[in-house]
């Protein structure tokens, strides 16, 4: 197995944050978050940057389409314990696919001590289900109104 | 606070069975399942009855109506934990109005330890949102349907 | 079935304020929150009373004690949909016996129309499990140290 | 991005088959499961593994230790819908590092379409969290105790 060194992701992206706190009910028996929990996390951050970008599942509707999610992926470096407040860190990729294509950190304030990193990909369909092979206008649109706000990353 | 004893509910009732065994992401810190899963019990035992009495949330729908749940209630008597296999037992009162009214007992197997008990009352609406005041057809039919099956608890 | 009419608790409370935002996960497919959820939105309450009020789950760890949930209910009086921010008052009720009595509403804001109410009851064990029949020291300092946040309810 | 083709893991592995119930409320306001449930039913899955194996949570903490999860990923194919009856396979692959590698695949009943896979991988600590670098007796054991049943696959 690979070693997993964070590397964050290269290339332009928009950047939202968001603080969470761990509820009593996700910690399990070893009183640690129950892993599974991380992708209520991540939804949280998505639906916040969607609400502060317009790119809100229920934009997306109202546009016509359906963003599913094809894949998720999740590494722990750090459990999380009841209380802790997590500051989610959410960047969204720029791709010129018809892709959403979203980087996650999650770490625990005030420190900030890094505690797992994600990804999630969503593809677009329309409402009759047909997978959308080029950017439709609402995207488009999206991506030249923030022109401004992308941020580059270069390591 | 009034004592507690549990008395089974008094008249004419369906009644099913089913198995749920605890999973390991329902235990909470303290090592015991976290008491908002047994609404999630009560939800499989109702959707279980409902396949079995042709009574499920789909066959409401498809005659037209839903079943908004508008009270529930549940009592603890001692703790579940992980990998216990719990028995749901779920009895339909019969009602002369347009109710669905639940009551449950989770006990534990193989000795039948009484864990819970508890009760959900669902009312029907039609689509629009509108209050049914008496019962609708399909619900007459489900209790004639199944006459010969109603039992009766005399204590 | 009796009418629900809603009424404050009568008597002596100790009150706090949570805004939650509803989750996309917690929305079910009639586009309502799945009513099992409501119990998070208890539980999220009430420990932010309890760090408000130093009544939390650690405090009373620490102070040799388990407070397991005996009894929930709630009645549902509307529906909530994905994002509405949502108002839950928490009323610790003033209580002789070392029980946790608290009682819940929950409004939809910024109209704060009244969508549920609710009631959890909590006992009092050693770590041994062993029943406490009288309030133990720092429950009795808990009440004494809010003494002057008591508020009264009168109908 | 790569093309995500599934392909299965090559190499030896224990295999084991679940079944799991679609629950109403693990689907979504688009009716379809939340894409974070496949994470329970993997969860389902490897306490059944767990039990026919004896490589349970427990079965590891008698014997010393701890096995965080410390990846997770999951790909989606097809969606699933309330009342789906699913096929878990979860498939163990033989590693002389001390890491509980699973693949899991998600299929629908009866006709067993392909809905999604996916992978966790666990390490391996002692109670006082140092990290395993080589496999304890307890896996070895394991190994070795279930040394005729391995599969190999060569695709």
């Amino acid at each position: 197995m690979k070693p997993r060194k964070y590397r964050q992701p290269q290339g332009k992206y928009l950047e939202h944050r968001q603080h969470v706190r761990v509820r009593f009910q996700e910690v399990d028996s070893l009183r640690i978050v129950w892993h599974g929990h991380y992708l209520s996390y991540f939804e949280d951050a998505r639906v916040s940057f969607g609400q502060k970008y317009q790119l809100d599942y229920l934009d997306i509707r109202h546009a016509g389409y359906i963003a599913p999610i094809v894949h998720i992926s999740c590494d722990f470096i750090a459990p999380a314990s009841y209380g802790d407040e997590l500051e989610i860190t959410i960047r969204l990729l720029y791709r010129d696919s018809p892709k959403l294509d979203y980087f996650y950190e999650v770490r625990r304030l005030p420190d900030r001590e890094l505690l797992a990193t994600g990804r999630t990909i969503q593809i677009l369909t329309d409402h009759k289900g047909n997978l959308m092979l080029t950017r439709p206008s609402f995207l488009r649109n999206f991506y030249s109104r923030h022109e401004n706000r992308w941020m580059d990353n270069h390591e």
